[in-house]
């Protein structure tokens, strides 16, 4: 663990089925999640369509930004799978049928082994392999780039593989506080418990439910003491301008 | 409706409580579908930090590159709700107190308008307001950028607002083949069906449920007739290949 710095991540989701509507994506929530316990934060997330230029100008742009960029979607066996041939040509390498995936799909398929799914052995040269425990065909790891499945039993099984083996720093933790409130009746007394305590975050995240008004405030920190002082603090400033503090979420 | 071009949107979510798995989006989605309806297609989605320079980079990348771009997130009346500031810095004009918008809030709160309710009313210079049939505290158009809340209810009740205002072309029709294949095995069926009908792009989906393994495969069209012929292609051809195809989604 490298406290010295912080760590960061994006993510590229690639797929028609997002941005038309069809499919909601659960992939997001998920590897920010996963990420959080690896100690690297993800910053930003874009969703681009099956095309070329559209994921190569992403993967240039994030890869370079960030410690890590990982793309979900497009690595199957179909006409749309693009992926591959995308983030090689955005690389300037060629590519090629990678021998391990070749063994790995030899192994799984036998003598079925079609011309179409020897396409899910097709990476850019110089990648190495990531374990896909759920259907075999393996994602791909090329310098900081980590290209998985977009279907979220398969993506998650590749991130169990790497639980563990990338470098990052300390987690974020986090604590939530809650009030049955109008946001703006405590917006001051947030802002202000904020200030005061460098080092945390508040956000402020109201909702609407039976009738009724509240809102969550999400403390994140590193430092699981200071996370704890703070709950302290915005609750007694909660209590002193009248608002009951619920310890946790609503 | 002009359907001499294609009208295109860029979706820009604003929140790290997307960003750090705590809530699940369900903004994508709903706009890619309500965009549908109007004839304009989602074609990138970005979701960043609350930090004013990640907001206003996205903004102004997006803004130029689509005709419209909206933004969710950001605009309640707490300190982490910074769009606002972000994308008048953006656009380099200042921020106002809206008029109308310190109005309906007025109305709204009576003599309870505290300062950080009046926040909400805040706007750039030069923004006209959506109407908000929710919670009242308005969105903000300003030049093709719409500014909405992200709270899902709240963010659909704008959109609702602006249901068949805005000029977009042909809507994108839809309609689903599926069969209970590996994807692998028909992959070269697909693509050869799609390469036979250009203006119909062919989308493919697989899943595995109950122990077996399924596609489903999403033709994509403008014109409905083309869609009919090319969805009875597919079946076709599946049956060709000893495939039993099933008219519609499994």
């Amino acid at each position: 663990m490298d406290t010295s710095r912080i760590w960061t991540a994006a993510l590229l989701v690639i797929g028609d089925e997002i941005l038309s509507g069809r499919t909601q994506d659960a992939n997001i929530a998920y590897l920010a999640k996963w990420l959080g316990v690896q100690g690297i934060r993800l910053k930003e997330v874009r969703v681009v369509t099956d095309d070329m230029d559209a994921i190569g100008a992403a993967v240039n742009a994030l890869r370079v930004q960030h410690d890590y960029l990982f793309t979900t979607g497009g690595i199957g066996p179909t006409h749309d799978d693009i992926t591959v041939d995308a983030i090689a040509a955005a690389l300037g390498v060629p590519v090629i049928v990678h021998p391990d995936a070749r063994a790995i799909l030899a192994d799984h398929y036998g003598d079925k082994l079609t011309d179409a799914r020897l396409r899910m052995a097709r990476t850019p040269e110089g990648a190495s392999l990531i374990e896909n425990p759920r259907t075999k065909a393996p994602g791909i790891r090329i310098g900081n780039i980590f290209i998985m499945a977009g279907v979220p039993m398969i993506t998650q099984g590749m991130l169990a593989a790497l639980d563990g083996q990338l470098p990052g720093g300390a987690p974020v933790l986090s604590r939530t506080v809650a009030a049955w409130t109008q946001e703006s009746t405590v917006a001051a007394t947030l802002g202000a418990v904020e200030k005061a305590h460098p080092g945390v975050q508040i956000g402020s995240y109201p909702f609407w439910r039976e009738g009724r008004t509240g809102a969550n405030f999400v403390l994140r920190a590193t430092d699981p003491a200071l996370l704890a002082t703070v709950a302290s603090a915005l609750m007694a400033a909660l209590a002193d301008i009248g608002i009951e503090p619920v310890d946790g979420e609503i």
